[in-house]
C-alpha cells in the first residue's frame, strides 16, 4: 500500500467486527450502572431490580374467604344459622364475630371474622324463616385462603435484574407488596448529525424542503423512540441535531452531555477525507473500542470509550440501518448497562418462517410482508433492489424487519422478526369457518 | 323455576354470548367514526388512514445520484475530466452546469447537475493532474435514479383503514409526502367501578390500606394501557374511579362523558341482588346488546347501545380477566369503531407452542411461563390454580398470557400469546455456539 492511498481513506473501516464480539467488548469495558433507588412499584414499570423483590409480609396476613358466602364454625355444620351481618371485600373493621349458632356474609378476599374456621359458598345453602339452612358438614378451612397463601414473609417474588411489567405491579399490588428497589435509569444523549438535515415543522414547509433536496432528521427520533419502548430503563434525556462540523459536535459532547451514561450519535459515520469518527475520538480523548460492525446495515457502527467512562455509539444516519445496529448491538449494550436479567416485552417477538429461499453475506436487517398462516408466522422478503438502506419507501410496503445472519436459508427455515404491522391472517386451509375467532 | 327464585338472580348472564357473534353484534349495531382530519405524517402515527394515501409528486421529482462519485456526460466517458465542483446531498442550489470535459462530484440521494446524464463511483476513477481518468464506457441513467423512481404522482402507498406506523413515516419523509387524512381518535372515557377500591398515592399508605383488605385499583389503569400501546387511534379522554352507587355511575355517564364514543366500566359487572348491568342500562335509557361473554376470565362482559350512539362496555373488575376482555372483544371493537384493515403491532405478536397438553372448556387466558428453543416459542402454563383470577400474583410468575380456545391441546400445538416478558434463549442442543448470536 502506498503512503499517498493510506493517507486518502485513513483507518477507515479496515477491520469490521463481529456482532457477537463488540458486544463482549462493551460488556467487558462498560461498567454497569450501580446506584439504585427505591420506588413505589407503580413508578417502577419498566426499571431493573436492584435486588431480589422479597414479599415483606404474609399475605394475607389473616385467613380470608376464597368464595362468597358465609363464615360459619365447621361444628355447626349442617345446621340451621342466624345470619348476623356481612364482611364485604374491603371492608376494614370486621364488626362481627361468629358465635355458635350464627353466621356472617362474606364475599371473596374478604377476611374471615373471629371465631368463624369455614366458608359455605352462597349456592350451597337455603333460607328459610331469615335463617340459612346448611345441609351437609364443611370441614375447617374449607373455602378459606389461610395466612400466607399467596405470599410467604421472605418469600422472592422477583429476581435481581428482572425489568418490572404491568402485570407484575398488578399482581405485587394484590398482595401489598408497594416499594421495589431498582437500579437509576442509564442516562442517554442523541445527537443526529449531518449538515443536509432539517427537524420538520410544517407538512408545507418540510414537502417544499424534501422536494429540494433536504432531508428530514427521522433517524435519531426513531431510535429515541424505540429506546423508550423496548429498554425503558434507559431515558434519553437530551436529543439535538448538528451539522458535520467536528468543533461543534466535539464541543456538545464535553460540555452539554458530559454527565451521561451514553451518547448516541446518528450520522457523520460514513466515510470522508478523514475518518470523523476517529478525529472525534482522538480529540475526545476516548479509546476507540470497535470501528465498523460486521453486518449489511449499520456498517458504519462504532464505539468508543470516554475518559470520564461514558460510551460514544455510533449509529449509521440511515433510519433502518440505525434500527439494525439498535436491534443487534444497542439493545443488548443497554441491556448490560441497565444490569438487566430477563426485559419486559422483547422488540423481536416471534420469529417467522421465510416464504421462499434467502441468501445472505452478513448479518442484515430484511424488510418483509408478513401473514400467519395456520399458527405460522409467514415473511415474504421484499426484493433485493428494495431492501437498500436509501430505499427507505420501502418501509411502507413491508411490515416487518427480519434479522437474517449471514447464511443460506431455505422456504420454511425460521427468522427472527420485529413486527410493526398486524400481519395478514389467512384462513386455514379446509377450516375456513374456525379462523377468524 | 319459582317466581322466587327467578326474583333472586335477575337476569344475571342468562345467556352467555360467544366471542365471534358479540363482534359481529357489535359491528352491526356502532357505527364507526366519520369525522377526519389532515394531520402532518410525524403526528399521524397511530392514526386510521381515511382515505387511501397517495403520493401527490412523482419522487424524485428529478433526477438523483444513486452512488457516491461523478455526475458526468456519457458520451465523455472514458475519458479525462476537469472536476469543477461538488453537490452534496441537502444543498439546495445546484451551481454547477456539466459541460463538455467536466464532471461535478455528487453524493448519494443529490439531484444531478444539468448537463450530467451518468454517475462514475467514486472507486472507478482514478486522480491524475487534478483531473479524474475514467478507463470505461459509462452508459447514460447509470447510477442515476430517475424521475418517479421511489414514487410516481398518484401512486397509492398506503391503502385506506392501513394504521400508520413510525417506519411508514421514516418512508412517507423521505419522498415528501408530508400530510395525511385520517379519522380523528375514538372518543373513549373509563369508570373503574367499586366501593372497595382505592388509586395508591404512597407506598407506605397503600401497603397499610391493602393489608387491612383495600384493594387497590389496577385494572382500569391496565385497560388504559393496553389501549394507548395497542389501539392509539383510541385515546382515553377520561378515567375514574366511583363507588358502586349506581346514581353516582349512572350520573357520570350521562353528565361527565356524554360526548364520547365508548365509556367502559371495570368493575360492578358481576352477581348481586339486583344486576347492576340491566339496572344501569335501564336508567340510561340503552340498549344491552349483550350480557355475559362465552369465556372463562371476563364473563360477565357486556355491552350496550346508549340513546346518543355511545357504546357503554362493562368488562369485569379483575385485571387479567379484563385484559382477557381486551384481547378478545375490545381491540376488535375499537378496530371496528376507527375504521382498521390493518392496525399496527398487535398485542398477540406470536404463537406458542405448549409444552403440555391443555383442556379448556371455554376461551380463556392462561398464564405461562416462556422460551425459545429452535426458533420455537415454547408455553408452559402455570399450574390450574395459579389460573384463577383472583390470584393475580402468579402474573409475577408468568412471561405471557395464552388465548386458548375451547379445545383439547397436545403437547406441540401452537397457541396465540401475549408476551410481556422477554422469553428465556435456551440453547439449541447440540449448537450450543451458534445459540447466543
Amino acid at each position: 500500500m502506498e503512503a499517498g492511498e493510506e493517507k486518502r481513506v485513513p483507518r477507515y473501516l479496515e477491520k469490521l467486527t463481529p456482532v457477537k464480539e463488540a458486544i463482549d467488548i462493551i460488556r467487558k469495558r462498560v461498567k454497569p450502572v450501580e446506584d439504585t433507588v427505591v420506588l413505589p412499584v407503580w413508578e417502577a414499570v419498566g426499571r431493573v431490580l436492584a435486588e431480589d423483590l422479597r414479599s415483606p409480609h404474609d399475605f394475607p396476613p389473616r385467613p380470608r374467604a376464597a368464595y362468597d358466602g358465609y363464615a360459619v364454625r365447621s361444628e355447626d355444620t349442617p345446621g340451621k344459622l342466624k345470619v348476623i351481618g356481612e364482611a364485604p371485600i374491603g371492608k376494614v373493621e370486621i364488626e362481627y364475630r361468629v358465635e355458635p349458632g350464627t353466621a356472617v356474609y362474606v364475599s371473596t378476599g374478604a377476611y374471615l371474622p373471629d371465631g368463624a374456621d369455614t366458608v359455605v359458598p352462597e349456592e350451597a345453602v337455603r333460607l328459610e324463616d331469615g335463617y340459612i339452612v346448611i345441609d351437609k358438614k364443611f370441614e375447617a378451612g374449607k373455602n378459606i385462603d389461610p395466612v400466607g397463601f399467596y405470599a410467604r414473609r421472605g418469600q422472592v417474588l422477583l429476581p435481581k435484574g428482572y425489568v418490572l411489567t404491568e402485570l407484575d405491579v398488578v399482581g405485587l399490588l394484590d398482595i401489598a407488596v408497594t416499594r421495589a428497589k431498582v437500579f437509576r435509569e442509564i442516562r442517554v444523549g442523541i445527537i443526529a448529525t449531518g449538515t443536509e438535515l432539517f427537524e420538520p415543522s410544517s407538512p408545507e414547509e418540510a414537502e417544499k424542503r424534501i422536494l429540494r433536496g433536504e432531508v428530514a432528521e427521522t433517524t435519531a427520533k426513531l431510535i429515541e423512540n424505540m429506546i423508550a419502548r423496548y429498554t425503558p430503563w434507559a431515558r434519553v434525556v437530551k436529543r439535538v441535531l448538528l451539522p458535520d462540523y467536528i468543533d461543534t459536535i466535539e464541543w456538545y459532547i464535553k460540555r452539554q452531555m458530559n454527565n451521561l451514561d451514553l451518547v448516541i450519535m446518528t450520522g457523520g459515520t460514513g466515510p470522508s477525507e478523514v475518518d470523523p469518527f476517529y478525529k472525534l475520538a482522538d480529540r475526545l480523548g476516548a479509546e476507540v473500542l470497535f470501528r465498523g460492525l460486521f453486518v449489511r446495515g449499520g456498517r458504519p457502527t462504532s464505539a468508543a470509550l470516554l475518559p470520564n467512562g461514558t460510551l460514544l455509539l455510533a449509529l449509521s444516519g440511515h433510519p433502518v440501518s440505525a434500527l439494525h445496529g439498535f436491534l443487534r448491538l444497542l439493545y443488548h449494550v443497554l441491556k448490560h448497562m441497565g444490569n438487566v436479567e430477563r426485559a419486559g416485552e422483547p422488540p423481536i417477538p416471534a420469529y417467522a418462517a421465510l416464504a421462499q429461499p434467502l441468501k445472505s453475506k452478513r448479518p442484515e436487517p430484511i424488510k418483509a410482508k408478513l401473514y400467519w398462516r395456520d399458527g405460522v408466522l409467514v415473511a415474504e422478503p421484499l426484493p433485493r433492489e428494495r431492501q437498500l438502506s436509501s430505499v427507505t419507501v420501502s418501509n411502507v410496503e413491508a411490515d416487518g424487519i427480519l434479522l437474517v445472519d449471514k447464511n443460506e436459508y431455505d422456504a420454511g427455515d425460521l427468522v427472527p422478526v420485529m413486527v410493526y404491522r398486524e400481519p395478514i391472517e389467512l384462513p386455514k386451509e379446509g377450516k375456513r369457518e374456525e379462523a377468524e375467532e
